[in-house]
């Protein structure tokens, strides 16, 4: 096992301390509402979230390649695990809690496995439109999910259709003081990120202290509720709060094997563990882009897998690398994965002194961080963009958002990989092919309607744009027969393999299909430009003994040689095997 | 709908009709005991069999494009009804002979639908690796299903586990006379097939009379062993025999609407439906070429539906056109599908009058009948040769045939598909990736590794060998990163983009990655040999504005104007848009 401590730990001095410990301030006073907050979210006791938030950071400083990673409890693996879990247990059971624990350790197993494997490469199929597409949706579910918190009713559902359904029947119960609280909260953090920095920059202070001061809303909004509910015994009259927090060092916790629960969690398991990572590799190699920096996908997946592990034998839950609370990190000046270390001293000392504060915080207040911290991840733009670009991309990202908020978060995910690779596998099947001439002046040979290009009626250049491969094998068999009829002068297919990277053994059957027909109407089929691995291969069949035509080094000797022969078909036939040595 | 009927039928003669009357009488002796056959491999009584080889083939005959493809029952479509009407009946029963006319009805509305949509392509992904080790494990589980039969016990099962476990079991009560007519009837059937046209080509009969007497071993047999088994009066002692047959015309018969069956023969009915297309397809073109004819997959797609519909309607099960029997209609000299309406009269002949005769008939003939006709299906050697030739071909055959072998027909097709499209993916998520050089005295360009090519230390042409998508953006990204340090004096790479036939979102951001770091390095990125539908979409976004390089038509073009400027990477980049209307 790599310790990439001991790369940067070699190098570590005073000054790199400084920063690490001013950042680490700055991340705790923001991670002790955002571990209470996302507990809450994802249904689990206020003290869960605080423990999510020591070991595996700790774990994180040890093994993570990213000097400005903040891991510890996120909005969206929160959602993903209230999903999970409330599949196998009720809400707040010691069952569910269980499975919280299942979850984080057997994500963490998984990410570990791959990251051993070197299996990193899997995660690249979960494209950028769907994660896109599936952090929006999961920020718009989450954000109505904590309107009953807010309005202080009941309500249920993982996705927004049982959500709408439960809030409007809940409705006409909302508790006033609560809607108080938690509308307050809301308005009171949007004004913070919004107006707050520029006012305090214009009284004149500090660019630094009146970002610090901007960091601190949400704290500044837990103290003041926690104070008036306390004051004005709220919690008495029906405003919920977070109530007996057992505080103190972590518990070590081993959940117990039960191999049914175990694999009814494993695919959940391993989607939130594979989209933790997606997420916290794309900002850890933002961030890390920003410095010159690197960040090594593989040693990832073995610090996230082994935090994960952690919060798993420590009363936690799945953890990952946040997005804004890396970004925080990154601006406060951390330098290295100690500043997480240092960071995890801070809930630690929270966890020890500040829990029995907390029994009169009311749960609107995190309700309202919650909803102004993900409502930042909706980013509908995007729709947009991609419609621009590509309408395979947006159909990617319209069925990951659309699943995601219709049928949960698993659906919607598998959803959004299935319609992108089906899409992919759509357009490889039916390749573009363009029949090519030569740019005059020139060795280079375009697209017939693109380019004024020069063309010689004996002969047929075709481009085939895709690798040749079962999907598409009888797509290319069909073109070459729709188009050589009507051609009385064509003597020579020649089939430019520049964009062919590989021709499978379906293919090939194809391939001999087109030669016997072409073969049958007096036309040689030859092949150019074939790359180096397709003629490797291609040498250990006999194809290239029976095809009947040559293999050119470069389009343009194809079109040299067969164009200034001014006999037929069978005459150039005599010259297989000429060049088969390119 | 078209009637491609109407287009050889006006060409229709006398010449051509005796041709095909011949052809029809073939294939008539042939699917008498086939289609007995088949009906038991199937678990349906016999005269289902023969109903589904009268109406589906004159359907086909006026739909078909096929001159010579024989439709009716075949083997592996056997199975995969045996297969999915064994899940939701008992074999033999009502309502398994009801799910047999569903699983035609269904697979053939299903295949109409495709045609009609033009989905025929969706075929191709059932690559032929799949469709070989696919047969052939069907092959072996239907020859080893035969052995019950053979050996006069009972076993059920429909893989060949299951099968195996069953048949050991019974084994010690095989029944002696029933096993003497099996084994008898297989043997003589082997000797017929490998021995008896050489024998009667010596001793001078013509080859068309020889090939006759040998297609006519399986009626030889029937009639043998029907005779003495009335004679020696057998079915008394034990040895199964088909029984009363109700003969007369195929029945109309409309299965009942059953909502919850239908719906779990869905997919089987799918699956037979495509692989049966598949199937049916390949045999028709490859019996096409040999006469220079067309088989067109969309509208086969519409004449197979049809012909499952009729068969679902008329007391059926599934047909499709089968691989030895169209082999024998286009060698006895079938010209048009005419024949196989007159092979359908032919049936019709032996429902009306044949069937008391059948009384007697043993099943272990028919069983044996079965086996000699499947064993020439299998192929093992298409595991060596692909192999030899590319190993994820190797893979996707290995994969179906032991997945069908061990866990079903449906499994094992499934597995295959999963099997051969993953390995796909897989490998466009690591593609090719090659440096490449000048080939000297020419404009051309190719890999440093494999030819003697010409390089510009200031400059690094890298040529991806395939589009660049989401899952192989980051591969790119990491490959450039590993070659550039250590190369002191590079200022331009140029991308080689003749292999690239698409760049989507998720590449695109990768590819802004790849600028920002070039940049910092003072190293340029330039594109060459882009193809027009990748160009037009980059135009849609602001990239090629913001990306710093040239975009050169032609490779050569880029490395002569960029290796020809003395000046540095910044000074190159001025030129920016110049060449953007290429």
């Amino acid at each position: 096992m790599r310790l990439p401590i001991l790369d940067w730990g070699r190098r570590y001095d005073r000054d790199l301390m400084a920063s690490d410990l001013v950042a680490a301030v700055i991340v705790t006073i923001m991670l002790i509402p955002q571990s209470l907050a996302y507990a809450l979210l994802a249904g689990l006791p206020a003290e869960v979230g605080i423990y999510a938030s020591i070991a595996p950071l700790v774990v994180y400083a040890l093994l993570g390649t990213s000097m400005s990673l903040a891991v510890g409890p996120v909005a969206v693996a929160s959602l993903m695990t209230a999903a999970a879990a409330g599949e196998v247990a009720v809400a707040g059971s010691a069952p569910y809690v269980e499975a919280a624990l299942v979850l984080a350790l057997l994500s963490g197993l998984m990410l570990l496995l791959m990251g051993v494997l070197r299996l990193g490469f899997l995660a690249t199929f979960l494209s950028h439109p769907v994660v896109s597409g599936f952090i929006s949706a999961s920020a718009i579910i989450i954000a109505a999910a904590q309107l009953k918190h807010i309005l202080g009713i009941d309500a249920h559902g993982h996705d927004l259709v049982s959500l709408a359904g439960s809030l409007a029947q809940g409705l006409s119960q909302s508790h006033l003081p609560t809607l108080a609280i938690g509308a307050g909260t809301t308005v009171f953090l949007f004004w913070v990120r919004s107006r707050l920095k520029p006012m305090l920059l214009r009284i004149g202070l500090g660019a630094r202290m009146a970002d610090l001061l901007t960091r601190a809303g949400p704290v500044a909004a837990i103290a003041a509720s926690t104070l008036a509910v306390w004051a004005l015994d709220l919690d008495a009259s029906g405003v919920r709060v977070v109530g007996e927090v057992p505080g103190g060092i972590p518990p070590l916790t081993l959940p117990s094997w039960n191999p049914a629960l175990w694999a009814s969690l494993a695919a959940p398991a391993f989607l939130i563990g594979v989209v933790g990572f997606v997420e916290s590799v794309s900002v850890g190699q933002t961030l890390a882009a920003r410095r010159r920096q690197r960040v090594d996908p593989d040693q990832e997946l073995v610090a996230l897998g082994a935090s994960n592990v952690a919060a798993g034998l420590t009363g936690g839950f799945p953890v990952t690398g946040g997005f804004s609370r890396s970004v925080v990190n990154f601006d406060a000046g951390a330098r290295t994965p100690a500043a997480g270390a240092y960071t995890a001293v801070g809930l630690l000392c929270a966890s020890l002194f500040l829990t029995p504060a907390l029994y009169y915080l009311p749960k609107a207040t995190l309700a309202g961080t919650i909803v102004v911290a993900v409502l930042s991840l909706v980013d509908l733009s995007a729709l947009r963009r991609t419609w621009a670009y590509a309408k395979a991309d947006f159909a990617a990202i319209a069925a990951t958002l659309i699943g995601t908020l219709l049928f949960g978060v698993e659906v919607g995910l598998v959803l959004g990989v299935g319609v992108s690779l089906a899409l992919y596998l759509f357009r490889t099947s039916r390749p573009h092919i363009a029949e090519v001439g030569r740019v005059p002046g020139t060795e280079h040979f375009r697209n017939v309607d693109r380019h004024p290009v020069e063309v010689d009626p004996r002969l047929l250049g075709l481009r085939v744009d895709e690798s040749l491969y079962f999907a598409n094998a009888r797509f290319l068999e069909d073109r070459i027969n729709a188009i050589v009829p009507g051609r009385d002068a064509l003597r020579h297919v020649i089939l430019l393999c520049s964009a062919i990277n590989e021709i499978d053994a379906s293919a090939l059957e194809s391939l001999d299909a087109i030669v016997m027909r072409l073969r049958e109407a007096g036309i040689t089929l030859h092949l150019s430009e074939v790359k180096g691995p397709v003629m490797d291969r291609l040498r250990r069949t006999d194809f290239l003994d029976r095809f009947g035509g040559r293999v050119f080094l470069s389009h343009f000797q194809a079109v040299t040689e067969l164009g200034s022969s001014t006999t037929d078909a069978r005459h150039a036939a005599d010259g297989v095997g000429a060049q088969r040595s390119n």
